[in-house]
């Protein structure tokens, strides 16, 4: 089978694989019929993240069609369409029944390498799936492949942000950064009875894809906060979510966020600094909040939000292209030419 | 001035009254702009609320304009628009602390009777508002008085029973009865990210409007619970919301909801039976949840979402008369001529 | 193996069986050690649960020792000791995974019939453990079998029901029926800091059990509810739990609760009336809230607790007897001779 | 009338003033019968806040008895005790109603100078107390000041921290410092039912009291954090609260802290800097919150627990000196020969 695969640093080639075959009782074969690059992959691509081993196959985002169960697979056959979550966990540890599936022992997240459990990834023809009753969730029949994939990942982190924010009904949010992830955020926010929800960007179409969203676009220009409070009755916003993932848009995220309200922090981030002191943080009685994504928590929520059209992730997708095209792919989304990229084996 | 005022069963005219004054430091004098007649005034008319004096003017939904205060009145001056909480409280005492204004000792419920505090109603031209500064809120610029009037009754307790449901996103709901409290219920629950809201009512009129605000209708037919059922994947809702006050209603409501469900009970009660068992309750494992409006806790977010157009609560109006119709329009509503009228002096 | 088999209504003996044998590849053998009669297993005894085979051996409070898993089990291994929850659930369906165990499709009962999944039962010196990654989970070191024990059913269900009861620091509480359910509410109401937990039970060394516990007892006689008002500053409780399942149960818990306040059924309840209308209970702004006992959410934090010696419960045994004597037990329990059992095989 | 007055950095002296007259209908006249010195007093006297007018009467913990009260104020009456809130707030703007009473319009801290709405404090004989009916609080029989006094604010303070931080049962918390706010925040964490509370300090006596309150004292030394672990079946805590306001604490403080978990900020803090970068802060994915307390939404529940037995703050006062002596005991308190004295004038 072809696969997307890492050689090294910004190496990225499609390869000729041998087919995964079931090796836990539990295991499932995906024959995956759309796959995602994620913005987490640029890092990985780039060499960022420590012990990728060359000839992983890259990929955390995928759906497709069961092929082959092991005996120990409850709910799933083959010929189901399944979604999967971008890490697996078994459901039964005492971490997965308190809801913290990120801490199962058996986490192992797909196509990110040794460190976190060393799992070939999705951007292929097949993949192994273990612990398939948990990691795969049908996608319900009337969805396309486009609605149902992003609740393995970007779609569940959007949503776990906006509850983690705790979002109550007439509070203002303000999103930094209009990204796939930024939109899906205006999206999902629009779900929690906000009074309004601001968006900032330097790029004005993503400005306007937020505005399309229900976002009050704000000028990223001189002064977003003196925007911001032209807008919002004087006030600065009561949560602040940042997803660029960038020291300057923590600094922005700091600026717009109101005393006493919260900064959540959904881009992922390395090594930036805090943009102001802890006391100074304290004096202004910001809480400051990480997220991960809980897509077990939430996908059958967001499965039935899609389905009554309350939501539309699809809508992020920026072009669709075949399996073959994907190390093109990942040069244009580094060039930032394009923004959210579906691959069809 | 003219008043709205209740000389025993089914007698309510509009006499001539002596003005108020202030009698307390608190105290403010409104001259009402606009007053509705709300459903538990029917009660009242037909002579089943205890301890009602002959005399008293009726009316606890008003709003206009502030033309006197007293000296402790901090908030308002005259001249400014406001709408007045259905009851009064303190703010201050351990129950207001503890966000039940309902249990404090300064409650007074307008034009209800001695037993709710004997203060005379807001069906009037002028009315005298104890605690000013808590019973009153400022009316947005921008707002007309019926987009603001129900934010101090039944929106708040529209908006109060959704809270108190604990409605989660991607749940389902169900409302039984449709009038106002009801459409209300349908607007409010949108709010919270429902897969669907479905409504029941007899009367086609009302359903229509209920779909209007987003609800599926639920024909009032043979078997509604079926109904249901076919257009819920199998299921009955998550949640009913019993907004009728009748036995026919209480016995719908257990038949919508789903096992391990939630039954909110908004429409006023007396002595209505429960329609199964506690046994069978307990086996259904339904939670039983009583609901009181609570305009102090919500009507500022109430207003910022009708001024960011999320409610439109004016929708629910069926005419709007001088308030010297004021007797005719009991009737019309005691013969379910109409639903929701306005008064204006 | 020897086990306790149910023949028919009030049959109880101590039967030869065949030792059950791995099914599933996510199966276990329990070497049963110590096995507890549970308040609902005498409802099975008399007769009174619909669908029960003759031949079915009771039980669904147990734990022991592993001694066989098959190959799909990642957690346990043989040597190891286990506490079992008192019904299957797989953990990784959408029920399961929204925290609602007892909806799986996979749900089994032990020990209780047909209608809850025919699943032999742990009063035995070997069960057959489905699911067993699951069901199972490890006794910590220094914990003796009766600490552990009832983290599968009794004190599960006594902690969910304080957690669903929403029980707030400062707020008064009261038990009715101080059985082993009520004595372990008394002990769990204790962790959430009430001002206050009242007692109350016609036996009178039950009560002087609950007032070892914490308790204020209130006496069971003329008039509890005056009896309350005056140990509480004229208030009656904010919350009451029913733990008898009796339709005098409900007229105490009803008679106790403040306005406003709620009343949480815990005991057992069949076709029992509601001791006043729907009416009465909405004026009186009563939420009802029937508990069934989450063992997968909780028993982790329960079993720390334990170790911590913040919970000690397994002080509500009444005697520890051999399987042998089970038939003898059941007899004392019925004629109220003793209240908790332990059986060893 | 006698005060402690302060004229400038370190100068703090006991005059002669004149006495306090009601100035708003809403005010009442309290003759104090004890107050307190607080951790922040000290950064006052040392001229650390800005904008403190010489001449200041310096106090925010106090109680005492009413003697005059003006016209407006319905719940006080002269003779009654009472205990204050750190500050006023009306209870009925849109802040106060949302439970945020630091912000209301009409927020005054007693004692701390112009930026904080210059009122004078309660380290005086008799002290003017605006909005009384808001502000005081009745003693319930049967406390003493020193019981009752700190609900105004550091047990305010202590508790509004445990409830922010969101210690649920069985969970770990860690108390950075343990001076009379740590102490209390080890007290009223116990009302939470955590399966442990780790306490450090570098003096040895408060690590001792901290135990006597139920803590397991961390030996300050090396390595906290491998002491910690040690303790705590290798992990560190769920929730860390720095109660020191030092950059060392908050060192302290991220050090003790799992992954995933809590940093709660209780002790004051100006310009200190964050530990560690937000980038490491997120791949921790450590939550940051601030804390202020909240005394008006706790009060009543503390006075409760406190009559029940179930905190003792009175234990955390180190010594009771006449009024006079008041610049002596500040003296003693930089010198950190004392920890929380109470002044009787």
């Amino acid at each position: 089978m072809r696969a997307v695969v890492w050689h090294g640093p910004d190496q990225v080639r499609v390869d000729e694989r041998p087919e995964p075959t079931l090796e836990q009782p539990d295991d499932a074969i995906l024959r995956v019929t759309t796959s995602a690059i994620c913005g987490s992959d640029l890092h990985l691509v780039r060499g960022r993240l420590p012990r990728v081993r060359p000839g992983t196959v890259i990929g955390h985002e995928f759906c497709g069609e069961v092929v082959a169960v092991g005996e120990g697979v409850r709910r799933h056959r083959p010929g189901d369409r399944a979604v999967a979550a971008m890490h697996t966990a078994c459901g039964r540890c005492p971490s997965c029944l308190a809801g913290q599936h990120a801490r199962c022992p058996d986490y192992a997240m797909f196509g990110c390498g040794e460190l976190f459990g060393d799992l070939d990834g999705g951007q292929a023809e097949l993949v192994r799936v273990p612990l398939a009753d948990m990691t795969l969730a049908p996608i319900p029949s009337g969805l396309d492949d486009a609605d149902a994939l992003f609740v393995g990942d970007i779609l569940a982190t959007a949503y776990t942000a906006c509850v983690d924010a705790g979002i109550a009904p007439g509070e203002t949010a303000a999103v930094v950064g209009c990204g796939p992830v930024g939109q899906l955020l205006v999206e999902c926010l629009q779900l929690f009875a906000p009074a309004a929800v601001f968006a900032i960007d330097p790029v004005a179409e993503r400005l306007a894809q937020a505005a399309g969203r229900g976002a009050v676009p704000l000028p990223a220009g001189d002064d977003p906060r003196a925007a911001l409070r032209a807008l919002n009755r004087g006030r600065r916003a009561d949560c602040v979510l940042e997803a660029v993932g960038s020291a300057g848009g923590l600094e922005t995220a700091w600026r717009l966020v109101e005393t006493g309200g919260r900064v959540v922090l959904v881009g992922l981030l390395v090594d930036e600094p805090f943009p102001e002191s802890a006391g100074q943080t304290w004096l202004r009685a910001l809480t400051v909040r990480p997220v991960l994504g809980r897509p077990y928590a939430h996908r059958d929520t967001l499965l039935r939000l899609i389905q009554q059209g309350r939501l539309h992730p699809a809508g992020v997708v920026s072009e669709t292209v075949p399996l073959a095209d994907a190390p093109d792919a990942y040069r244009r989304l580094q060039a930032r030419l394009t923004t959210k990229v579906l691959l069809r084996p």
